[in-house]
This record gives C-alpha cells, sequence and structure tokens, in this order.
C-alpha cells in the first residue's frame, strides 16, 4: 500500500490538503518547492505549476490512485475536486501552515476549514515508522559522515580554527555523495565545547583540547546524525573521567531502547547513571530525537515526552555533560528501533580518540 | 532611535510578541535560535533562555528600553508582564508562527491574542527601509560573491559537473568571509540553463555551454544575491542574440528604479523589452524582489505587487529568457532605490563573459 493510501484510510474529514514540502515528498516520492495534494478516502490529486507538472507525471504514471493536474487557479481548482467528491471539510497541516496561510486559504476557499493537529499527527505517525528502504538512506547518509571522521582524524590538529574543521567537513562530505548537510555542522574546541549548541569560530585547536563534532548528511532526503568527541594530545584526568562517565550512559541508553519504552523511561536510564556520578546538572538537554526526513522529528527520548517509541521509529541517544569554562563531552549514535532492543546504525569508534 | 522604539510607536495593540528567529534578529541585533521579545509601548522584555541569557545582557546592557530575562515559565512570565502593564490584547506574528504555535499559545495565555496581518506588516515595513549599516554588510557579502566569481573564472572549465561548481564556489565564499550562503547555489550549463529554478547536477561542461551561477553570501545576517551567465567556449548567434536583449532588458530595468515606483511598473519596463524581442512567452518569473535579512523579502519587482518601491530598499532586477530545450539567460544585479534613481551594489562584469 503507498503511503498516500495509507494516509487515506485514516483521515478524519472529507479530504485533506497537504501543502509542506517535506509531507509533500515523502508522500509522493517528488521533491519539488511548491505543489499540494488534495486528498480524499477514495483518490488523491496532486496539483503542481508548469515547472515540475512532467516530472511529477513520469514518477506517478502508473499510480492509479493519484491523478496529477497542471496548477491553474488553484482555489477554483481545489473546490471543484471537493464538489466532484461531496467533500464539506478539509483538514490541513498545522505544525507546518501559518497562520497568514491559513487566514488567506479560509478567504479564499467556501468550505470548512479544520486546522487541529489531527492531520499533522496523522502524517507524523506514518513517518515515524520508517520502512527498510528509508533507513537505507539514513545508513547510506551515515557512512558518508563516517568517511568525513575519518578524513577529520588526519585534518584536525593544532592551529586550525573550529571554522576551518567545519568547512573541511562539509566540503568533504557533499562531495561524496551528501545531497546536503543535516544541520549546520558543529565543530568546537577547548572551552567552547561546553556549549552545547555553539558556534564554530576562529578559535585554533591548541594541545590538550577537546574537539566536539556534531553534524550529519542527507541521502534522499534522509539526515543522519552523530557526535563524536575526540581529544587533540593528552586529555586531563577529569576529562577522561566525564569521558568514561557520558559513555557508560550512552551505552546504558542503547542498552535499553526497545519498543514500548516512553521517551521519558528511556530518558532517564542515561539521566541516572550521569546524576548519580555527580553531573546531573550538566546534562542540560533531552537524550535524544527521532530522525527521519527532518533533522528533529518524533519520537523524543525526553523527559516531557511520555509518548511510547515504536518499533520501526529512529531515534538518537546523545548524552552529554557541560562544565562551564572548562571543557563539554557529548557522544551521539542512531538507532533503529525493533521489537527487542535496536540496530545501531553508527559505526565509528566511541572509545576516546586522541590525535 | 533604535528599531525597537520605533516598532513600539506603531504597534496597534497593548503589546506585541515577536518570536521568530530573523525579526528578534532585527529588533536585538542578537543571532539566537530561541527567545521572544514582548514590546510595550513604553518598554520591551527579552525573554531567552540559560544559553544565551549572559549574551544578550551583555549586548543589551546601555539600552534602557529593553529588559533581559530569564526565561522560566513563559507564559506565566508573559502573563505577570501583561497584567504589570494592563495589558488585554497581544498581537502576534502571523507571517511566520504557525497554526499549531498559535492554538498552544491561545490556550496558554489568558488573554486575547490579535493573528492579523499588523505586527508582521509593521516589521516588513521597518525591514524594508535599509540603514547603511545595513546596506554595507551586503556590499561586504556582494565583494566575497564576487571574488568568487573571479575564482570561478579560472575553475569552470569543459569536463567540470555543475555539482562541482557549485561546491567550489560555495566553499571559496564560506572560507572568505561569508557566514552563510544565500541560499542553495543554482549552477547549471547547457540545456539545463532554461530551468529558471533547476538543480545542479552531474552534468559536465561542454564546449559552447552557457554556465549560469545564481547565488550570494550572507554577512552579518545581511544577503547577496547576483546571477551571472557565461560561456565556455565560443556562444551561438542566437545565444548572442537572447544574451543581449536580457542585458538591455536588466539595463533599462535598473536605469528605471528610484523611489515611488510601483512593482508592477517597474516589472513592465524590463518585461516590455522582451516581449518586444518576442521571448515575452519565455520570461516566466517576475523581474525582482527585496534582500535584506531574508533573501526573498518585500518590496516584490512583480506584476502583482501593486506597491510603491520605498527609498532605502533594496531590490534585485533580474530578467530571463528560458528556451526549452536550447538554453536559458538570466542577469541579476541588487540595487539600493533612492529618491532619483538607485545605487547599483554589483560591481561584476556584464558583458557576456567567455572562458
Amino acid at each position: 500500500m503507498t503511503r498516500l493510501r495509507q494516509l487515506a484510510s485514516v483521515i478524519d474529514n472529507d479530504c485533506a490538503l497537504i501543502t509542506s514540502d517535506v509531507n509533500r515528498r515523502y508522500l509522493t516520492g517528488m521533491k519539488s518547492s511548491a505543489g499540494c495534494i488534495l486528498l480524499f478516502k477514495e483518490k488523491a490529486y496532486f496539483i503542481i505549476d508548469f515547472r515540475y507538472i512532467e516530472k511529477a507525471k513520469k514518477l506517478l504514471e502508473n499510480d492509479d490512485f493519484i491523478e496529477v493536474i497542471l496548477q491553474d487557479k488553484l482555489y477554483l481548482q481545489l473546490e471543484k475536486l471537493m464538489k466532484k467528491h461531496n467533500a464539506g471539510t478539509v483538514s490541513i497541516e498545522n505544525m507546518t501552515m501559518t497562520v497568514s496561510e491559513l487566514n488567506t486559504f479560509k478567504e479564499k476557499l467556501k468550505f470548512y476549514v479544520d486546522a487541529g493537529n489531527g492531520l499533522s499527527d496523522k502524517i507524523n505517525s506514518l513517518r515515524m515508522v520508517k520502512t527498510d528502504e528509508e533507513t537505507e538512506c539514513m545508513i547510506k547518509a551515515q557512512r558518508i559522515a563516517e568517511a568525513g571522521l575519518e578524513h577529520m582524524f588526519g585534518f584536525i590538529d593544532t592551529g586550525r580554527t573550529e571554522r576551518e574543521i567545519q568547512l573541511e567537513l562539509d566540503y568533504f562530505m557533499l562531495k561524496n555523495g551528501a545531497e546536503a548537510l543535516s544541520f549546520d555542522t558543529i565543530a568546537l574546541s577547548g572551552k567552547n565545547t561546553s556549549l552545547p549548541h555553539g558556534v564554530p569560530g576562529e578559535k585554533k585547536i591548541e594541545k590538550g583540547d577537546f574537539v566536539l563534532l556534531d553534524y550529519g548528511a542527507v541521502v534522499d532526503g534522509y539526515h543522519s546524525d552523530m557526535t563524536r568527541t575526540l581529544c587533540v594530545g593528552e586529555p586531563s584526568e577529569k576529562m577522561k573521567e566525564v569521558y568514561s562517565i557520558v559513555l557508560e550512559a550512552q551505552l546504558a541508553g542503547i542498552s535499553a531502547v526497545k519498543a514500548g519504552i516512553t521517551g521519558r523511561e528511556l530518558d532517564k536510564i542515561s539521566r541516572d547513571i550521569i546524576e548519580a556520578s555527580g553531573y546531573g546538572k550538566q546534562f542540560g538537554h533531552s537524550l535524544g530525537h527521532g530522525v527521519g526526513m527532518d533533522i528533529h522529528e518524533p519520537p523524543y527520548a525526553a523527559g516531557s515526552y511520555d509518548g511510547v517509541i515504536p518499533a520501526g521509529s529512529v531515534v538518537t541517544v546523545e548524552p552529554g555533560i557541560y562544565i562551564e569554562n572548562e571543557f563539554g563531552v557529548r557522544i551521539e549514535d542512531f538507532v533503529i528501533v525493533t521489537e527487542n532492543g535496536c540496530i545501531n546504525m553508527t559505526k565509528a569508534p566511541k572509545e576516546l580518540v586522541r590525535l
């Protein structure tokens, strides 16, 4: 069953309008910067402009559930289709549509618009559980990221700036098959590693610095996500101690992942270890998040997330300890959740690497 | 007068809540991925979390109009401030807030929320007119982009792929002072140049190809935007003819820019020249758009934009002709609008370059 048929079987109202770039790509398989899908229980229409129409028709010619239509006067086209299918109410994706877009839409369309969470929630639930085809893209992306790490082992040295390291890593991944970067690569060193969301700057690497890399590659729309903390030269005893606590918490988190655990429970497994070591206050973010066509998506391994982590979802496990004005350590893998545990897509080494 | 005071003097309701990253940066001068500003006519509050609080306090310590507050329980904090200032209604930015965010906000805040266009429109109007400080950033960004073009003159050659050209240009700009790219760089060749929004791929440059580059750099949050179409080897007569029509239309457009012209009128100046040459149908997009902290922002040089283009705004002039399955040409500069004309920030050559 195609994703569109799956979604059609669960929509709340007479029809649903999908306008977000990511969801449109997820449901049709086609990347575009415009277009919308009007989805009824029995049929879908992909309305798209002249720039993309040929590509869309070709891609979807063998799917008799969806009809590709050239966009002309969009609102009239939507109204005509809704009348044809005797529809009175249309749902929209309230998690991506802006308030102003909704206002315009309500003004121009002569039907009732349901702006509740229903449609976004249902698409998120579908997207949460990955097929093998989807995780294969993420594994490909992760292999590119790991080749990048290997390359950085030969590049990172005293005197290099954080910004140089970031740019070299990005360039390497983009030249080696990444269609894009998962997000702005974080490359920090020394004291800066204590900033969970620091921005790479002109600071030069010094002997004895931790270097923290948090980054990923995108393949066919799917993201990878990994963090490694390396040491240039010899780490202090405190650095080694903190590193081993984070690693222990990370391994315990990965061991605890399995279908049915809640986000709160999973977060707690790793957090308890860090708290027991006395660094609880220095772990100021949640343990992990889902990854897929978005870099942050459900489910969440977080104290605020009581939802269950389902089989087939992908989740990061990324505890950290950040000691202000000294250093920080974060170690992150991402895994596919299974009934009895998980498959770790990350193969990069986790013992403390010294360069 | 600071931007925040300017905005405070024109808000419609008792107060306004600014949550979008770009507007927050515009109003405070600080880049962050979180935080909000609650703005009253007499005072502003910048509520931001522990990651950014020190930086925010330091940056704004000499401004007695704005108070920096550590974010704790956000909704309670907002309510307390609104009570303190006897406020009953709060405006939000409806062009950036999602429907779901608005729903949550309305549910949690016990005050009336105005979700109309007012606040977004007023901020857009302020942002539309640039100060010298702002255009200086854009000029710096443009100089980086032009150094990139110079670099590409030595890099582009037969056998290189579009993707290689894109990555080399991006890497060059990022190494030479760009904090980011203005948007995904467009680097197309041969037949692909006929796609106004094509994506660089594995096609290799061949002798006689046009190569179209549309790209920009970001400096301190401000974008540049330029398009150049070059020829590798000798262009055909038709290529030369089309190039000269586009150039004529572009120069006419630039000559026509001055404060008070409407977007529709400006678009028509260039369009008339292309239509008179018989290529009207091959110019399928509008003439230009505003540029600033966003790559596309008001005003627009477009048939659908009846608004006036004000002095101090920045607008692109970018006519194009796209002949399916043959080639396309686009030439784009960006200019500062003045009372009597404009200042062209783009210095790169516009005669047809042959590599």
